[in-house]
């Protein structure tokens, strides 16, 4: 006889699969000893109520594994496979275990960066009305044409790999659509595919900045470029945001990259002028500090039509030029795009690849296909109109509402303003949005954006507008009137 | 009079772009200085035969622009826009200029470790008979399943950036799949959704691996981990594999983390048995070593089931695990998981969220129904039948033609073997290449795959069988007897 075993099968998946757990479970508990035989295929087949071939299958499902090993004359052994038993550690399950392995102090330094920005990812919304920043949908047209290009691209596509600078027609739409509307003269070769505007910021960050490094940054600053230059170890230089823009820094040192947003600056929505443009570059140009220009909303302008982009501007500088479809298609697509002086496009193309290999390919043919027919522009043309419709009633309710109480920023261009409290203390700005949400408003403060709250000249709160149809932007403001009226009495 | 000037309009696109842009051009040439009246609109208007109103949409623009300036009483005066005289470089075009940017040391070492996995990227297929490994495309059933997938996931997707660690449904449905099949025993916030595989090791190397840290390795091993640890800055220690796997090493040094695939050794396809699975958990967990376990293709197994992976087995060593839906579904896709105890699982999440923010919401509400509905699984038996036919087709073919001249590795499991040549020089791999392709067939070293060539016993080639019928490979393997008889003869 054999020894005797105590299986109990847990009724979970095929029958084969209950009995090699089984056996499984009994040698790591140390019920059969390395180099004990097994029972006999017929009797445990007898004793456990299943055919003679699903123990056959178990067994030979456990040889693979090497718990058991099948020797000529003796049957099927228990092989020894329980080097756990000189652990003096109690045995827990892996995924509650080995918080010993700590980080690297690059990984800290990456996870500590990702921290705060991952506390403004966005929350469930939370008030009837939401002022919240980038929450944009197609229309139901884009929608429909979206359903038919996203079952084509699987119909037509490349089902391998794609090149890591991304797929040649999307490259040729995007330079097309750069040289024609931002004033860029590049070619395909320059366009570099990546998934959003932060893996752009990531890999230039990666390539470009040791620890240590020196980066200009505007104050305030999208938190998202600040986050991926301080997880490579940058040294951030906040450089005050004026009327024109970014102002220029007199510091002689050394900076690796300034990072601006000229067109609309974010979150201020200052447009920067060709006069401090061109002194940016010679700036940059004189100092060897490579720019990294965030265009982030350009397809939307309402007064006037977009300011050339620096990239397009003639200069010994270079420019990294980063824009994406995260405002002008919808967020979840997860698909932007940088344009660089060839050999940097080169650079980033290696860096690409290491860390992704390259775009979806059917996301990239999809969208391809739609800049290629027009719908895009179309698209834009259509969703411009109506982010401008929301814009003027909310400009006009705010003025109405609070007159020169306020002063509005940037909202000539992009899905969103700033509000500027100019009569309030700067810690105002949480008792504005407490009092807001008291009316079921949701605004959001300014202040996240700043390194040093003491460059804040008075309590700012930045309005998202794409997401909300002027009427109910105008009961909004109403509510928001009745709620901050207390705030400004004297 | 105003100024004479010369105004050539070029002809591109809308007419008072080209006003304005010839305006503009007249400015940086110098041929309107600063403080200098722009002719009135009127006369510009006879002057260019356009109408008023396009003038006065150019003038407009140059003053959103900055190029001028609107004075009361002076009219419209250029301002001053022309930094760039004072510079004594040469003006170049943007796209032409800027290689005095230079890379940081950090960003030159993921460079260069990535121009070496980027040249083994693929070529365009140039052999009638390609034993390419990893090309893979979803069969019929599975694309017109894919294509209203993608459709409906349009229909009914969330447009907003969605979880860093990826989308609940997708996760769950992850988990599902390693808890059943892969014998792990972990929940939907075990998982982190990543972009394939690339991008789980490139976080993981930022997160664990210092310059300097030792990573071990199987020599030969995957060349995409290798230098996602290079790029990180890691000291590779390279360990051989015998006939269980990758072998423990006996240095007692610190090693942060071991990268293994234990279930079909990349590219030799060994299997690591139970008894060293064992044995290098407990090695990794008294040595504080984070182990990667990376199974690529554990979906396809010909012979047994599949190997319970290194997570599934109870240790205190933390194990991160990865896998992808290159291989299962098809590398153009871009989607891959990982697996790990919650507080690195946690770390991960927060660097996608820096690097990314997240994968694409289409896809993964696509391949989350994709796989809830079980048309997952019925694909991934579809894919294992077709592949189980042409493997059964190589390796009978090849021991037809070579028999003992030939040892065939990993046939057992996934998309490729290896093919070793015992009884030829190492330095004969080259000329194996040259005489298939002399026959149209490509084949494929396995020397790459190596750090140090002197750890390679024989000449070895990896073939890839997923993209080709049982005919063809019978045909190939004929035409390769035939191209290599005189490499036999003594």
């Amino acid at each position: 006889m054999g020894p005797v075993m105590i299986l109990s099968l847990d009724g979970e998946g095929p029958l084969y699969r209950q009995v090699t757990r089984a056996l499984r479970q009994s040698i790591e508990r140390g019920d059969l000893v390395a180099g004990e035989r097994l029972p006999g295929t017929r009797r445990l087949a007898a004793d456990l109520g299943v055919s003679r071939n699903i123990v056959i299958m178990a067994f030979d499902q456990l040889v693979i594994e090497g718990y058991v090993e099948s020797r000529v004359g003796s049957g099927t052994v228990v092989a020894d496979t329980r080097p756990m038993v000189g652990l003096s550690v109690p045995v827990k399950r892996q995924s509650e275990s080995a918080d010993t392995v700590k980080l690297s102090v690059e990984g800290k330094r990456l996870v500590d960066a990702a921290g705060q920005a991952l506390d403004l990812a966005r929350q469930p919304g939370k008030a009837r009305y939401n002022f919240e920043y980038g929450l944009v949908e197609p229309d139901a047209t884009s929608q429909a044409q979206w359903r038919r290009l996203m079952a084509q691209s699987i119909a037509t596509a490349q089902f391998d790999y794609g090149h890591p600078a991304g797929e040649p027609g999307l490259r040729e739409e995007v330079a097309k659509h750069l040289n024609n509307h931002r004033g860029l003269n590049i070619a395909s070769d320059n366009v570099v595919i990546v998934s959003g505007s932060q893996q752009a910021l990531d890999l230039v960050a990666r390539l470009f900045v040791s620890p240590g490094d020196r980066v200009l940054v505007e104050e305030p600053q999208y938190q998202g470029a600040r986050q991926a230059f301080v997880a490579a170890g940058a040294n951030l230089l906040p450089s005050p945001v004026d009327a024109d823009g970014m102002s220029i820094p007199e510091d002689a040192g050394r900076i690796r990259v300034a990072y601006v947003t000229p067109s609309h600056q974010f979150p201020t929505g200052v447009v920067m002028p060709a006069q401090r443009r061109f002194e940016l570059l010679r700036w940059a140009a004189s100092h060897g500090t490579l720019i990294v220009e965030d265009d982030y909303d350009s397809e939307f302008r309402y007064d006037s039509h977009p300011v050339q982009a620096l990239a397009g501007l003639r200069s010994e500088a270079a420019v990294v030029y980063v824009g994406t479809f995260a405002k002008s298609l919808f967020p979840g697509l997860r698909l932007g795009y940088l344009a660089a002086p060839k050999s940097i496009a080169n650079s980033l193309t290696r860096a690409k690849w290491l860390t992704d290999r390259c775009c979806s390919l059917p996301l990239q043919n999809a969208l391809a296909t739609f800049m290629a027919s027009g719908d895009y522009r179309r698209h834009l043309r259509r969703m411009s109109r109506r982010y401008s419709q929301s814009r003027h009633a909310l400009v006009s309710a705010l003025n109405k509402w609070f007159g020169a109480k306020i002063e509005i920023g940037g909202g000539q261009a992009g899905i969103h303003l700033t509000v500027w409290f100019p009569e309030l203390d700067g810690c105002m700005e949480a008792t504005l949005i407490e009092f807001a949400m008291q009316v079921d408003c949701a605004v959001y403060p300014v202040s996240v954006y700043y390194i040093d709250q003491a460059n804040k000249a008075c309590p700012g709160l930045i309005m998202g507008y794409s997401s909300m149809q002027a009427a109910d932007i105008e009961a909004a403001v109403e509510r928001l009137a009745t709620a901050w009226t207390p705030l400004f009495e004297r």
